[in-house]
């Protein structure tokens, strides 16, 4: 392997390893403990379940990978914040999009060439991209995992 | 810029992103505050700016910069829980201590080459870093980076 496809696995490992901890957590997690807020006044288990499925099927435009397999997440659990009253799906059924979004991200990861992985992502043009060559599909992937680690320290809180 | 200092580019990008969210974090929250657990039995502020100043000072042996500023940390703040009843140093020694540790590594940061930060680490000899070439300085930064992210979605928590 090249120092390239090094770092390619370096964060595919990485992105991967905090899915697995966070799906195990969720698994653990009862719908009851996930309508529980981590703290009083914060965001509650399901909303950052919500939360976490709306931004990493966002992900699959972003890299070049198809549409957003649920779009109406994103409004419900990024755009608005946990207490502005809009109707959300049922957690069993927010816990199969769960499912869905990161099988097809793992599907099409797969096929992912290193190289691809170095071009641009697709919110920054390419003449941005000239300017800026760290703006790759490569960074959108380590920064979401940071995100991710980000909830999880959360989200662990609610296992009691 | 070739993709090799990209990526190290982007690695640093997203620790010293994630460092100044933190330190700014610290700097708004009190000593009083800091005392306060994230949540009923889970770990206090203090443990975790302890915490992520001893695991943030074994990272200077671990790439090769040199031994630990305060040795003493690791084991109340990393070998044991917040509740063994190890003495433990002043908050205003603790948030001094961060400030030190971090403009050491920003400094050795500077001076590390490329082809370094694509080197083996201290903990993997060089007979398993020729099968496991992923377990390279930079990767331990990517680690820290998800680590710290992890403990920041937690400390945010005490921001009331």
């Amino acid at each position: 392997m090249n120092n390239e496809q090094i770092v390619v696995k370096m964060a595919l490992d990485a992105w991967n390893s905090h899915l697995s901890r966070t799906e195990k957590l969720f698994s653990e997690l009862s719908d009851l403990q996930l309508q529980q807020e981590i703290s009083p006044g914060k965001n509650s288990g399901i909303y950052l379940l919500g939360h976490l499925v709306a931004v990493h099927d966002a992900m699959l435009p972003l890299l070049g990978l198809g549409e957003k397999l649920y779009p109406s997440l994103y409004n419900i659990y990024v755009e608005n914040p946990a207490n502005a009253g809009l109707e959300e799906p049922l957690t069993e059924y927010l816990r199969k999009y769960w499912k869905e979004v990161h099988a097809r991200l793992a599907t099409a990861f797969e096929g992912m060439s290193t190289e691809n992985w170095f071009g641009p992502h697709k919110s920054v043009s390419e003449e941005d991209f000239k300017l800026q060559p760290h703006r790759n599909k490569l960074n959108l992937v380590i920064n979401r995992t940071n995100h991710l680690a980000y909830h999880l320290g959360q989200l662990v809180i609610l296992n009691k």
